[in-house]
């Protein structure tokens, strides 16, 4: 049985990828060696992030100034290494409060300065992203989350900011084509759009760094992933690779615009099934809904029908479909790497559940 | 041609691990889906994580007390991050100096408290084991780095320490049975005895944690590992699939008494060639010589051999032997996955060498 997996990360990659991953697990490109075990000072894994590094580049159309890094530790990590290198103490960022992941952004950079949270959606379990939202001018940076992965939320239009805007793209990263003029730093962990898990890729504008007072460990300081070329110590070899090939796939298939045009037609394809099921609905406002998972839950008088249907899911081959505690009932992520034969299927086993049951 | 790697690291694992690594890519465990793609707090991952943690508690021996953490970041992060976490400002930390890596760990420490370098080998360019080191009694940890990976020296005893030993073992972990009892670190980049690049491993004594007055991030604070299982975040995924596997095969082979019999026996033939072989010369001294890392010249008036020598290991499949150049000439990286035929057909090509050219 074919399956789609609809995890909201570690995600979908390109069945393709998978396959050539594999390969160069036993033996990359008939070296007689395996990837894994290749030094990545050598020939090879240079070629492979340098490669790697050239398509976020050309994929982001990157104006000159930025500095594509690739670390470790996830967006977690960026969580406080984005105010530890950018927010001195006494300065202030101001953060939009959009979901777990952006309250987790908050929390880890109330030590290094202060924080001024704009707006929140919290009191309506984050179902909408904040509109009209005030900038303040003297604020070091604006933090964004572009793709709230929890919430099925995504910033559709970012608010014009005074100051450069830092943005967690872990969960949209390349789905759409991205003006990166007004970002001071963009950071994603792989393990959706991009990669496995154990890579994360930052974006930064190099003018904006060397300008704290703090001490900053060789390790958590993009200067040195800069200087270095992500290669100070050794990187995670396998998830750079993965990524890699990844982003060939994506430019294969016409880069990020070509991925937009898929993933509205893949988004709108679920909403609509959402919207015109009478026994499920969605959970995100209609303007904010997410490109990227899209949640929704058995509509009012059908609740007892969720494992049902979360089990006949599993076993039509389409996995992942659980929903966060947060939100419960469904979330479908439905990533850049998910054929719309993935959403077709679901929509459909949709429309046959209510047929069954309505 | 069956090719043999002597990598440094990233290096040589077992062939069996990398054939079952690659089947986990295309189809993890008949699942239909590839590991890579499916979430870390699934049954599949969870299990993966829960095994490798509780094989290196097995095959360490570790006391109760003790946790096995998986991180990322390598040991450049863990040189910033054990004083980070152990050393509070105004107290003492010890460090003995016997390498490249030893060195970094120093620097980074400074930023946190004082740093007493007890001993340093670096005015004979690391080529042996401080003796006789005098450990205070009021320092906070001695720091020690028990294989010296660049300039092939290793300590085969360790020193009575009335404080913790932080040690960094990426190179030889798991390469023999270790006294975990007078430890209170233990950390080891995983991309030499372990797994691939992408992961850490940390052992650490939880009694230890806790006690500095500084802030720590959440990811830079050994307790959320602890708290969280190592998934406070996404883990590099397949990293850690990838040492579980190795950490099973190393169980099979009967652990680290075995190991350190077949490093033994490996290293053994390989200084003996060495020591025997009008050709080269060991540069490490004999009785700190790593059994990981074996590091020669050509001796005196036979320089002009080197590249020839070189170039014919490559011929002959035996790859990876280009010396680091803070020593120069040849270094063979023997870890625990070199078969003995590995190192034997290294000897005989050396011994075949100086026959053609003696």
């Amino acid at each position: 049985m074919k399956k789609y997996n609809f995890s909201p990360g570690p995600a979908i990659l390109p069945a393709s990828v998978f396959k050539e991953a594999a390969k160069g697990i036993v033996n990359y490109q008939d070296s007689g060696l395996s990837l894994l075990e290749m030094s990545h000072r050598g020939p090879e894994f240079t070629a492979i992030i340098e490669e790697a590094t050239a398509l976020v580049k050309e994929l982001m159309n990157l104006p000159a100034g930025y500095e594509v890094l690739w670390l470790t530790g996830g967006a977690s990590t960026q969580f406080f290494m984005a105010p530890m290198n950018l927010l001195d103490a006494g300065e202030t960022a101001a953060y939009v409060d959009t979901g777990t992941w952006a309250n987790k952004a908050i929390k880890e950079a109330k030590a290094f300065g202060n924080v001024q949270v704009l707006a929140s959606s919290k009191e309506q379990n984050y179902n909408h992203i904040p509109k009209g939202v005030k900038i303040p001018k003297d604020v070091k940076y604006l933090h964004l989350t572009s793709n709230n992965t929890i919430f099925g939320t995504q910033y559709h239009k970012f608010p014009k900011s005074p100051a450069p805007i830092v943005c967690d793209m872990s969960s949209d990263f390349l789905s759409r084509p991205v003006d990166v003029a007004p970002f001071g730093l963009i950071y994603a962990g792989a393990q959706k759009n991009l990669g496995p898990s154990g890579v994360t890729v930052v974006i930064v504008r190099e003018d904006l760094l060397g300008k704290v007072n703090r001490h900053l460990p060789s390790m958590l300081d993009y200067r040195t992933f800069i200087k270095e070329q992500s290669m100070y110590n050794t990187p995670p070899v396998f998830p750079v690779y993965v990524s890699m090939l990844t982003l060939r796939w994506l430019k294969k298939l016409g880069g990020t615009k070509v991925m937009q045009r898929r993933n509205k037609l893949k988004a709108g394809l679920l909403y609509d099934e959402i919207d015109a099921n009478p026994l499920f609905v969605g959970t995100a406002a209609r303007e904010d809904r997410s490109l990227m998972n899209a949640c929704f839950v058995m509509n009012k008088g059908y609740e007892s029908l969720e494992k049902e249907f979360l089990a006949l899911c599993e076993n039509n081959g389409l996995v992942g479909l659980k929903g966060h505690r947060s939100v419960g009932g469904f979330r479908a992520s439905i990533y850049n790497a998910m054929p719309k034969q993935g959403v077709q299927a679901l929509a459909e086993l949709m429309r046959d559940f209510a047929t069954k049951k309505g």
